[in-house]
């Protein structure tokens, strides 16, 4: 079993292009021996968002604290707390937060890979 | 995309032995065509628990409201709001909430089966 706190686990800045104001934890991932999928906490900073972007994994998102849009399937849409947003894979999206930011757990597959929302190596920073 | 409140996910008992006062809604399921895991919210009535068990499935849980105890590789922790609790394949655990109960993402993977932590069969109720 592994038991933290969020907030002990570490907090680093998404700096993929088309990022602002993001940062991730990766609150459950391949050092925990997660076999199927990885859990992330996402923080936004007010204006914040993520890449528009798509690729081959899906996410699936809970919005845990604040306001924003998310884009996908083609429109915008407002979320609070306590949404619960499928992104299948291949979609087009991002997720940009309100005046107050936002925080969101967002889970993908153990093969994500290839961009900023990537897993970062054993042993080398994700993020500067 | 699939984007909804918590709350206009249908809620289901889980009348599972060993559960008492628990109930599950299927956030993102099979129905969804999620392709490799699935989000449940469980929500526990003050004193509520799970059952004891193991199963071949791994959990990623996320605490979101209320406060317990978590059960897992041999041992009893108490759990707050924010809290993440990672249980490998195979290994015993329960969640019982305090006097305030308590509510948690846990995700399991598309595989999962055979005990009332499983995905109800189409067409069919979970509970009664």
């Amino acid at each position: 079993m592994k038991h933290v706190h969020y907030d002990e686990v570490v907090r680093k800045e998404v700096t993929e292009e088309g990022a602002q104001g993001v940062s991730v934890r990766w609150l459950i991932s391949q050092e925990d021996g997660a076999p199927g999928f990885y859990m992330r906490r996402f923080e936004l900073a007010p204006g914040g968002h993520t890449p528009r972007h798509s690729h081959a994994w899906e996410h699936e998102v809970y919005i845990l604290e604040g306001t924003g849009t998310v884009f996908a399937a083609g429109k915008e849409g407002a979320f609070c707390a306590g949404d619960v947003i499928f992104v299948p894979p291949k979609e087009e999206h991002y997720f940009a937060a309100g005046v107050d930011g936002a925080a969101f757990l967002c889970l993908v597959p153990t093969g994500a890979a290839g961009c900023g929302c990537a897993l970062p190596k054993r042993g080398k920073k994700a993020a500067k």
